[in-house]
């Protein structure tokens, strides 16, 4: 499954990535496809196999309330994943997330949906409520992530 | 002082903590006693040691207000030096610290069980006020940290 | 352009800056001015030369109106160089910065100032709107900073 | 699965059931156990068969924010089974539900959990959120049930 | 006991009453007397009989307190049983209840108020708290009944 | 005037309508065409003849005000038809409504609307506001119908 190409490329004047020694920091990443300046709002915005994936059920009330914060979960884990990928890593060495939601009531919904990338041994994670993220309150998670990789490691 | 056993381990699918090079990452930490799975509300869910040394008065006003606060801010801070402990390491090298609080109110009673936990160089410090935190509003405080622990100075 | 003295100095018991390995971590930055205990709350507060490069108009109204999220993100940001520089280094290897905001309609304030900060690579970047920040709600910014500062290249 | 003895026994001077004609009537259904009179509060007041089935996950988090409305709703659909049998039909009598939801972004859990009950023709259905139900705030749905029952079928 | 004349006539475009089948449905039934168009506001509205029957105090407070649910109540009943017996019914053939409360803290004065019109076998009965009703705030409950009256038990 | 084909169509796993015995019951309805899972927003979304119908003024401000409520109005009244007649009866053969708003002010307009729908005999009727419907609070209105419709008298 792949990501439509743009995401994971920062939106305003800042690094998407930067390496400082061994490891990798990533920036906040919000659900916003920055090459059309749209922000995910359900999962008509994200592919159908992810769609699938996360279990879209084809009901209209069910999808309306849980696809909102499913869709945006998989964009902003799945910007994640090729951010690291494009700085020579992989999922796996993002050791630590630092996640803010606009509603902890989606907390169940996102831990589904980072199982999905975690089948292996998790990060450390750090969560709160926060009132607002960039770019606006439709933004229901933004996700910091910072990893771990040797230089020795890259993959290339 | 010793904390109940459980404390410190991971309320979900996380890692308590994460080694990368010399650092050791922690996950955010709740007042949250995973085997029981109950939130510290006061003095009574904490040791009777702590207790004393946090200042209970045994005035029931008086305890009911500052109780939640104080016990918490012990639960956590204690949390955080079990964990860093079984990785090798001692509350000293926890260097950095991310606050996160309901209520800021309720810093200054914090920050008088911190400096408990740090007689000399204290850490750096970030402290904000979120909205909430899980798993409910009743908790009044979370806390991320970070050590320096190189390999070459472990503890054992 | 020089900092008033005391600026970046640590308003309570935790240090401003701490070095671990290759990298230094700064506290959570507010705009107070540790000697005199005053919160930064308009152009008024910060020196001539600050207010000519964010623009003052001198009109009454827009300068209420934007006078305290400049000169609060300018405060903020001159004193995370001022402490990046005590430690040996220059902004330039600030490569984190993790920004709180009370509002975020005051982005694009902070944004035109963090960019006269910045000339040449930008950092990593997260930013959120919390519900309030210390001491008090006044403060309407609080930045974060990280840097990676190899003892190698120490600029003395 | 059997529920527990008591579950769907009226809680006041009220009828669980009466029948007219070919219909069965149903009182409005609550998660309150009637016999210890206390509410489903989340899966550790449901037996273990249900538990496995509704997927809780053993993370605290997770289990803490869906468990409540997982539990309740599987109660509420469970006391309705076991008082439609009572009355000598089955779940698929039920032809008509009208749900009360305190909080309408808990649907779909509630979905979930009735496809359960329903892997065959489903009922007629009514959804809206009310401000409140009986016993207290912490009862997060109510459903009332209409079954056609014609006493030609009755299955004993 | 006898209600005012107007009682239960429909106040506006719609039946008081309609008979399908063996089933008599009635509309919701709010405490407003349709010739006077005046909302029942306490005990002042009924009738002297029914002030005495409802356990009128004579105490300015709790007459104050208690007298507009209780009047309410009474009044939505008896109109109830006004129309189910114009209907060629009585009140034991009203088999179904929901009620509609703007605060369920009134529960109580109703539930006593039902009992009085149910000495013998009671309703299902159905009960939530909603925002409003028609025609106004003032309006405290509101009860839609169903009835059970076979073409061939027709009182006369 | 014809409905959009789709309308009146189950959005989730439940049964637009139910036949049983003499009765049918249809699920609540609510504003939304289920084929292109859009809300009914105002007079741009129906039909131009049901415009006429409904009073559009093409002024502005008024049209704004009063669209969404008239135009979700006649889009819920207009799919209860359609699926009373999918299931053999016609309008008058619904003998009961349950309406549900978000805000009684808008009663008057819709008491306007279903005046146009039932000419002759007016159903049984029931009037609550609850705090929100699905699949989100852009709904207006939500309407539950039951008919009855003896098999004898199917209109086919």
């Amino acid at each position: 499954m792949s990501l439509e190409s743009g995401a994971g490329k920062p939106l305003a004047k800042y690094a998407a990535w930067r390496r400082a020694g061994d490891f990798v920091f990533l920036s906040g990443i919000i659900p916003v496809n920055p090459q059309s300046a749209t922000i995910v709002r359900g999962f008509q915005d994200i592919p159908v196999e992810a769609r699938l994936l996360l279990g879209e059920t084809g009901e209209f009330s069910t999808d309306a309330k849980q696809g909102p914060i499913l869709a945006q979960s998989w964009y902003v884990l799945e910007s994640i994943r090729y951010t690291i990928e494009e700085a020579g890593g992989q999922m796996s060495d993002v050791i630590k997330l630092v996640q803010y939601f606009r509603n902890l009531d989606h907390f169940p919904y996102y831990s589904r949906v980072r199982k999905l990338f975690y089948p292996g041994q998790p990060p450390v994670s750090t969560v709160v409520q926060v009132s607002e993220m960039l770019p606006s309150a439709e933004v229901l998670i933004e996700v910091e992530a910072t990893a771990w990789l040797p230089q020795s490691r890259l993959t290339q």
